[in-house]
Parts: structure tokens; C-alpha cells; sequence
């Protein structure tokens, strides 16, 4: 197991990685909280209940309450956050419960929303069940649910008392979901962490076949570059934004479409080939380079082929959140290891970018 | 003019208390925040705009995008804040874009919670229009909605960058509501100002006329009280319970009536009434500080009488949300000018005091 730390101005914690935290939570939990509330919640899915549900409550003496979000993107709405803390309320939440996220990145995205407005906020724990939720969503205390206008739109930063990623549980993910969670590590890789790029050239093999110690690296790896990022910044006022590599083209294709065809992932591969295209030709990576990364990003994959117009990409890029003030904020790899903010990419830039990204996907789905 | 300045853990700013801030609103937030950003929103109800929001708007070289919340409690909730964030996103707002909640309670509370989660979190300045608003709601940085199942049980905490209560406003208040809003004014004085009760007894004609002096000085002082407390303790773990004398027995009539019969203010004046009886039950004020409080919140009345049930009084006062963990938390004053929160009052005590409350609201209505 390795304990990664998190110190933002809000708040010290732990992230924990590593195999048999899942049958060992509720002694975990009091290890890192003191003792556990009389009321105890767990906001999960069904699908991940049904699998790991017993193993889940197998540590606590009392089990905790089970609150369910229904799978899918279309569930993290204001909708599910207002149903779920009714039930809470009804189930005798108070101000001290505890409220654990047992899920993917919609579970802890939607979970920790629910903590963070719970009777103006209450304390809560990740325990994140996908490779993606566990290198990204989990960490950092971003939560928040969607509009029918843009993902994410409504939310908060509250951070959670605790992360427990549990690599045991990754068992049972479908490869799909892994080899797009990857795709945040490379990122981590890109934008701070030249070793875990050389890793994950070394071992493709070793991770997709989710040995444990290949995992393990990977992601306290990942998890200790975000920790690092965000205790640097924690509410995105200029580094966390790094962490956005591949995101603006990535978020766009999601928006394009409807969140129903990419797994965010994948959205992020292609955004980031579109990224690095874009920084090749800016000279902050070498053609060397562009050609390493690309090979690694697609060592990975594959990812599904994009059958999507260059002009709707484009002007979906613009709508994107993190467009403060109008301006194109816009992240860009420099050399392997770093990466920063640029505002001045035009939509010539964008489009040549997403232009070079078209003709990948369309050269990898032949 | 007054200024107040309130200093949390999250936040410093000041609360302005004075004549004519209205009309010079854009230059003072200037002041605050430094320059107006490129979206400038204004949170309002449409009676309030069409009295004020020409005032409103004459200092803003721009004038604000107004966003309208209908009158009454019962559009405090999930699905307006919901709402107001669309329409948000589709007229444009960032990260950077400033709220202004213009209005009463409601207003404030909605627009308050509205900025602390749209994009995870834009900052806000309050121009609250009643009394109430003024003395309490603006100040502090509790934000929040209704559920079905009880008030304010979703919300943040979000502390604004500024709040100007404007006098002249409260021009056209309804005097049932000044009567109401200027308990929590008697409420500040029996928990922490001596002086602000003497000034509130000896000035009972000025202060109902709406003398601007009179009224300067009994909302500086409120905001004064309030502004200490909080902070002292932001996030309401201790001291800053005090400032709910009243208010357990208060919410309790407010539920029981749905929120329908009486105003705030008005549950809370009879929620004093069970307080202090319960005070001189238990010895901590003597049977002359209870006459002569008692006298203080009838000369700022009449006040609705109360056709409730005993029974459904005491039922409703246990679902109360400052029970954590099943424990009664309650306020009791202590002389005059302090105050504590205790955690072992009892079901009789609650219907002893309940009981001594429903036969002063019938001797008041006869």
C-alpha cells in the first residue's frame, strides 16, 4: 500500500493505494477520523453494490445506510443531489453523519456535492471503484453535477476526509473503462512526471493485465502529482489548470457527443493528441516528442474512431468553462514532464488541431 | 453611514449600514472588489425591482443582467437555484462574473447559495431590502434552500464580498414586516448587547416610525453583535449556536403552520417567549428580566396569534436541525446581554415553555 498526502488551505488528508482496503474500511475510516458518527452513509450504484457490497459492509458493525444513483451521466443532475439528500434527511442525517462515495467518478462527483450541501456540508470519504475515479475524480475535492447547458456546471470544492483506492476492486472493471482511466496518468505523466511516462512505455503490458504492483505504481504516481497540483492551488486559480490537458478539445467532444459515444477518457486521448499537435506546432515539443507521446496515448487504446464535423468541435471549444472572460485558456505540453496555461491560442489554432486530431482517429479506426 | 467589518477564517469584508447606498451602489462595489467584472448579475424579485431597481441600476455604467426569483418561501428551492444557473450559463457567466442578491431573506439566501455553487463558486455581494435581511440574513454567509422535509437543509457556506443595507429602502417595507425583522434585533440584544435592549426599549416610536438615525443605529448594532459572532465561529460548531435563541421553538411554529401564517420574525418573537420562560424556569434570568423582555418584544408587536396544537409544537421542535445526534441543543439566555446553548433540555421542559408561549399568544390576541 502507499499513503500519498494531500495539504490544500481547506484541509489535510490521505489518499490511500493499494489491495484489501475494501474489507478493511470502517477500522481505516476511524483511523483516520476518530469514531465513526451513529449515522453512516454510502452513495453507490447498484451495479457495484451487487459486487462488492458485502465485502464493503463486511468491517463495520452497524452497516452503513445505502443510498443508490442510478448508472450514467444523465443521473448527475440537481435532480438526483435533491432526491438524495431528501432520503438522507429522512433517514436521520444530521450535521455529524458521514457520508462514504463508493463509486465511480459520477458517484464521487455527485457524493461529494451531496456532502458538501448536506445541511450546508458534511464530512465524507472516496472510496472510488474505477482507475479513472481513483487517479483523478477522487482527489482534490472537486464535485458537482451537470446542466442540460454544459457538464459540471454547478458544484463545490470540498474535500474529503479521506481516499481510499482499493486496487482489488478494479477487478471487475470492464478493459474498456481501464484503458481511458489510463489516459489521465499519461496525462499526469505529460504535464509533471517524465518517470511515470517511461513507466508506462515499459510496462503496457503489465497494466492492462492490471498486475497489482503495475497498478499500484501507476496510480500513487498519478494521485501524487494531482495532490501536488492541488495543494498548490485548490481552487484553480492558475497551476490546477495544468490538469486540463487534452480537456478543452476533450470536454468539447463530449458536448458534441451528448456523453452518450466517449468514455471522458477517451474524449481525453484524443483531446490531448489535439493538445500536443497543437504544442508541436507552437515548438514546445519536438516532433520526437509528439511522436512518443502519440505512441504511447495509442498503446492504450484503441479508442472509438470520431465520426464527428471539424466545425462543430471547434465551436464547442469555445463554450468551454474555463474560457473566463471570453479569453481561450488553453493548456500546452512543454517538452515530457510540464506543461502550461496559454491565452492566446486562436480559433485558427484550435481548428488546425482538431483538424490533425480528425485524421488520427480516422487513420486508427481503419 | 456605519461599517461594520466582519472577519472569518474564509473571508474579511464589511457591511455598510447607512442612507443613499443604493444610488452609488457600482462605485462603493468598486471599492470592495476592485473593478466590476464583464458580467454583472442581479438576483431580484420583480416587487423590489419595480421600486428600486431604476435606483438600482443608475451608478452602473452597464446596467446588470436581472434574474428574478417569484415572491415566497416556497420557490426557495432546488429547482430555482437550478434554473437561475441556466439561465446564468446562457447569458454568459464565468468564473469571474459577479452575483448581487438584491432582495429580502429569500432573495439572499438563493442568490448567496446560487454563488456558491454555480461553477463551483463566483463571488457575490448582498444589498438586502428588509430589516431582516439587514440585521441577519446578509450577514454571515449561510446560504441555502428548502426541502419538503424542512428549511435550509441544502445550502453553503459562501461569504459575500460586501453587504450595503440601505435605510432608505426600507421605506417601502410593510410595517408587519419591520415589526417582524426588528426581533432579531431584540434577539441580539438579550444575547450579547445590554445596550442595544436599553436603546430598543427607550426608542420604540423612532424606531417604528423608521427614524433613518434610529434605525442606522439599531441595525449597525445587530450587524455589529452578529458580525462578532460569526467570527468567532464561522461554521456554527459552538458560540455562534447563540444566535438561534428562539429559534427552536420558532422553526418548530414555522413547520407546524407551513410556513404560512406566520413571518419568520414572528415565529421567532414567540420562540423568544418559550425561551425565556424556560430561562426563569431554570433560574437563569429572574422573573423581572422576564417581564421586562418580554414586555420589549410585545412593544414592537402585535404579532399573529397562535391557533397550534401543543402537541404538534413539541413533535415539530425534536425534527429541528440543530439536534445532532438526537440531542436537544437549545439556547437559554442568561440575564440580559447573554447567552448559552444547552443540550439537556427535556420534552417537559420544551412543552412547559411551549404551553406558558400559546397562553401569552392568547392573551395577546384577545
Amino acid at each position: 500500500m502507499q499513503t500519498i498526502r494531500v495539504e490544500t488551505p481547506a484541509a489535510k488528508y490521505k489518499v490511500f493505494a493499494g489491495s484489501g482496503l475494501l474489507e478493511t474500511l470502517a477500522p481505516r475510516i476511524e483511523r483516520a477520523i476518530g469514531r465513526l458518527p451513529r449515522r453512516v452513509f454510502v452513495l453507490t450504484s447498484v451495479p457495484i453494490w451487487a459486487l462488492w457490497g458485502e465485502a464493503f459492509c463486511s468491517s463495520f458493525a452497524d452497516p452503513p445506510t445505502a443510498l443508490f444513483l442510478p448508472p450514467g451521466e444523465k443521473h448527475k443532475n440537481m435532480a438526483s443531489v435533491e432526491r438524495l439528500c431528501r432520503e438522507m434527511h429522512r433517514a436521520g442525517a444530521d450535521r455529524g453523519s458521514l457520508l462514504i462515495a463508493f463509486g465511480g467518478g459520477i458517484v464521487g462527483d455527485v457524493g461529494g456535492f451531496l456532502a458538501a450541501v448536506y445541511m450546508r456540508g458534511i464530512r465524507y470519504v472516496q472510496v472510488p471503484t474505477t482507475f479513472l475515479a481513483q487517479v483523478d475524480s477522487s482527489v482534490g475535492g472537486k464535485t458537482g453535477v451537470n446542466l442540460p447547458e454544459g457538464k459540471n456546471l454547478v458544484g463545490a470544492f470540498h474535500q474529503p476526509l479521506a481516499v481510499f483506492a482499493d486496487i482489488g476492486v478494479l477487478g471487475t472493471l470492464p478493459d474498456r473503462e481501464l484503458r481511458a482511466g489510463l489516459m489521465e496518468s499519461v496525462k499526469a505523466g505529460i504535464i509533471r512526471d517524465r518517470a511515470l511516462v517511461r513507466y508506462m512505455e515499459d510496462h503496457v503490458a503489465e497494466i492492462l493485465a492490471r498486475e497489482p504492483k503495475a497498478l499500484e505504481k501507476v496510480i500513487a504516481a498519478s494521485v501524487r502529482m494531482k495532490a501536488d497540483v492541488v495543494g498548490q492551488d485548490e481552487r484553480e486559480s492558475g497551476l490546477r489548470m495544468i490538469l486540463n490537458l487534452g480537456h478543452t478539445v476533450g470536454h468539447a467532444l463530449e458536448a458534441v457527443t451528448a456523453y452518450k459515444v466517449l468514455l471522458h477518457g477517451e474524449a481525453v486521448a484524443w483531446g490531448m493528441i489535439a493538445a500536443l499537435h497543437l504544442g508541436f506546432k507552437r515548438g514546445t515539443i519536438s516532433s520526437k516528442q509528439l511522436a512518443r507521446l502519440e505512441k504511447l496515448i495509442h498503446a492504450y487504446g484503441p479508442f472509438p474512431p470520431l465520426k464527428l464535423r471539424l466545425s462543430n468541435i471547434v465551436a464547442a471549444t469555445v463554450g468551454d468553462k474555463k474560457n473566463v472572460g471570453g479569453v481561450k485558456r488553453f493548456v500546452l505540453p512543454i517538452g515530457i514532464g510540464d506543461a502550461s496555461v496559454v491565452e492566446d491560442v486562436t480559433t485558427a489554432e484550435i481548428e488546425s488541431a482538431a483538424a490533425y486530431m480528425l485524421a488520427q482517429a480516422a487513420k486508427s479506426a481503419s
